[in-house]
């Protein structure tokens, strides 16, 4: 089984900055974590600040993985585009988020991408994260 | 570890009714599953329709457990009240959703409840309660 | 034919309060007359000021009555709760209201439970549930 | 006693066009059915798409009706000058639609003509019609 | 003169919890303290957390009551029910808030009660009731 | 000079209905009452109840008239199109109501026509009508 | 007949200031025109850029004038305090504005004021006071 | 191929008023153009100031016509009863605007009508209804 | 302990003007038995129709008094100013309105000084005042 | 005379994907076919799913083409910066959509990039651009 | 060159109140500073806590100031008033708040007065005085 | 001390196009300009109008600026990504607009950027980056 981890904007600075919201722990000691916990699965890994990188790398994860699994981060809450994406393609999309964006600023209460994805997980830390991989299962 | 999973309205005809959004297996069908699975763990149920008896219940909670999932069903669109609950308790709540809530009608978007609980996990089917159990591990 | 008339909060007072907007009859003299009236029905009653018990009551009535004829009161624009219940059940529901809630406050012109029900028939006092009872015909 | 019904715009079509919704009986052999079943009351019929026109019959029926029957069709949801016009004659009227409203778009949620007229039935297809006519028993 | 003091949802955990919006003290010490400071007056006390319940003793305290005080707590922003009750009864309501209600979260700004009530106190802690008492001096 | 005075909706109805709002004098007195106090103006009169035919004393009247003075009603309040007619013609409007529209309902207090005439003069019952003629001197 | 004439905010650079809207005659200049036409009429003249003074104004004219002409200028979009001035007085106030406001910003589109005027005169120039003291005769 | 033009409101006014923003041809020159241009096609043409006749027109053009050109001109905005009609036929509705109605006011932007058409031509000046005829190549 | 009230705008006008909402005692005869019943408290009043004048006061009363008695009257509903004035001093204000603010008008419901003072006590006539004394107690 | 098209994010997936809304025809065969028909011309393409990258053609081709025809996809309702890029250059921009925009959901209603365009045609299916070619003949 | 500082409601506190959002400094020091530091420059300084004042100063200073640097404080957000007088005189004005008023209360994200100046500076502290006049060389 | 000026999408085009918003001296004719100004800074400059570039460029500079100048073009009003950007830097930022963004159309007056900035110059031309050069003397 093929998984797919896909981060958006800022998330690159995770464990370095804002540790106080994200953890201090950084994206690649994490996933490394994850990998060892889930060694039958696949997974792979791709981070972009663009909006339009993002796209293609959803467009190109469709023929070669069974899960996508999206922390959009900015772009959640202003994106039509990446929304689209995941309704073009057949692989479904799991969307996470690190903190628990309905209690954060107003603007981030809205996620275009979620009436696209299979479920939402937000709010659990890194751990959202693995929750996802753990849906698998 | 005590854990107690609370069920709002309408949740009692799991399996029963619109079983195309809610599938079709029992609640306490899906119950004994998890208690087998998770058998590490003290694992109780309550479910109720009336908005004050979930209030009372989340209460008492706070003495007995040490997470509370709750599922508010369709109290979480609308209830400062139980929200308020959340808030005045010590132990964490897990917001879980069987169907996509931003998938359906515009007034399941909002939650009262999301901004005071640890996480929200939604559309995964009866597996988000089994998933805010894996955050647990 | 077995048909349950279910009222919300504050109904109970009929004939006794408020008698300029919801007439001074109680509704158990009404519903006398009614029963005499369509004497080939099996009318029952039922009210409570709960949410949850009337949540209940329409979850029972599903198993037993054919049509259940609802005035939810001040629910009926506030509670998703009540709209899911008689969404998950085969029952048909007819909404009916004494006063015409159009013409009161903006905030009763919103029902959450209209686009549930077959019809709604609003403002004929309490004619309003003679002529739920006329549709049966 | 003289009842006037007077349907708005596009309803001569009734029973040939979007027979999903609204069934496919024409309006005329409904009505023949209904002066049958209530041959005590002197039934007249107008239909008009022209809102002006509307008007007019609403004025002129003042004079010669009891009772005005109106479904406005989709100047229901615009027409403040048939509101008016309304407002303007003692003849109380009775507002019905054959489909549930408020269950179809939210621009057909709002009726400017409901605050002015005795009560609405919406929903119960031609039958809408009948019940008006029961009320009048 | 008879006096009832109606509390809402979470108010029971009074002193217990969220002391630092709510204060230290247990209603029960302070009702106490109420009823020495105005020895002349009758004080009855009911909580509850189940709306409908509230909506039952508004009811009742018609026919028993010189003054109702009530705080709605939860259900002051989102309950036309109990604002319906208040009006169909003749017994006066004054409501009353601990803490600032303005001063709070937006959806806490909206009082659906307030119409009904012959005026409200907020804001001073636990004084708000005797403040309330006072006023019927 | 050329006077046009155009009443929209309902207003044939002036003196005869709603006598509280609109006074009890018919137009036609009225009008000959103007005609005599201006009596050097040449001063006609339309009124209908249908929009389009409104609209299209409005084209015909750009060749004939050298001012219009409009009441239009109930369609002040939801047509663009009688707005894009006065738009599309050289001569110039001026907006009358007899009633205070911004005293009235919300929906009242829009008007589409007013951005497109000279100026607006509202709430002196039929003396509206002589005003825009006293700035014609 | 005494009347008092009202101009608000920067109404005193009348004919100095943005000739293109408001004209470039002085409102001294123009009073006086007023006052020969209007000879039979005591006419009296104010004007300040405090809205407090405006208040007082409108107090003491309840005492002294038989109808204000009031220019409430930018006040007139925002002031709740002089709306309800007007409402504390006796004498009936007649609202004029030069320009048509409702041609302009849409912040210009509300008044406060004017659901408590006898009526509103707008975007006549300064002929919108002359058509004022006119409504008199 | 039997096709319709229809235009509404203030349309009949083209190539005499408001040239800047339409243009300075008639329609009725324009049309004999397009009718050399397509002489493979039959195009008749039906302009009314009156919402009711449009929807009279496309009735009938449902059983004439092959295809239904409309302009509805102001009633674009505001018309339910016309939308209503289009979606009552099966001759589809091709949707033409001479001007960029996205470029205009607010109240521009939302068509009614819109949603119920094939498609939406709107801003290349009389070419809009030329550009509708080359799609039916 | 020194106390300052401060009445806004039209305040002066208590017991002449508007007898209904606001009584029929002038402030200063209410005043006199405020000081009788409060003999221990050394009050003084100020009033002012002008916005700026009762900010001046605000801050001089910081200097001089213990607690702040404020009915900013219309200035409740749209001043920053005030509220701004509120918080830049030491002093704690309490809120009083004289009618239930909440069950008039719409634009009455928003108070930006209300998040800015301890509390705020509405609708109980001048005994408002009171019972912001009763609080110093 | 020199045509560039650019088709937005997710419009490389043309004829692949949601074949139901956009069909199963590739731009590339389209395109091909646009070329032999519009012979004289000469047709450009570019497709980016970067935001940034639709900024810099649209840059680019303000020195090349005639001619931009522009279907920013789910940018189109998003994008303030594409808007922007249009308004800075002198080549005329047609916006095309295959969909009729306007039939789906309301976040697609919004088009920042219209107002800056020539025209807009939208909901012919990929023959939208075709239409967009005819209208430079 | 001739320079007139005007501060609005509240900024007469500076340096002694709300420290943390203004800064410790009272502007009598600062404006020395101000003076010493572009000593080519003639500054006055004018403050008032009336609205009225400040219009009063702004339409004295067209008459003997090049540049107005205006802090309108509270009135910033609600001020149709100001707005106006600065559109009504030639001297330009340069808008500075010291605290970032967009990362604050909504309610002060609007400026009213914004579109009518130059620029706006807002959120250097003091230094935002300062930079209006760095603009100046 | 560093500083590093970032300029968002169409800045590119600066003294080229639209001159009568944005003037006509190229960035780099002014950025030597500023240099030679400013010698004691090491200034530095980056444009892109791809938002994920900006945002890539905001978080090299933390490592590397002292202080970043920002005029985010269009993605200003759009973008929660280079707002978390700023958020997730130490480096302060200072938002800068050569027009005046709050004179312009509406949806340029909301800044997602602004509320994590020091300050915000706007309105000033290309002055406004000079101004942000003399905050930091």
């Amino acid at each position: 089984m093929r998984i797919l981890i896909i981060n958006g904007p800022n998330l690159n600075l995770l464990g370095e900055r804002e540790t106080d919201i994200y953890g201090n722990m950084s994206f690649d000691d994490y996933l490394e974590g994850l990998r060892n916990k889930f060694s039958h699965l696949h997974i792979e890994y791709f981070q972009s600040n663009v909006e339009g990188e993002l796209i293609n790398k959803i467009h190109e994860a469709n023929l070669e993985f069974n899960v996508i699994i999206l922390n959009a981060g900015g772009y959640t809450h202003t994106s039509v585009a990446i929304a689209d994406a995941i309704n073009a393609i057949d692989t479904p999309v799991i969307e996470v988020h690190i903190s628990n964006i309905l209690a954060r600023e107003e603007f981030r209460h809205k996620s275009f991408i979620a009436p696209n994805c299979v479920g939402t997980i937000t709010g659990f830390g890194l751990d959202s994260y693995r929750l996802a991989l753990e849906y698998l299962k």
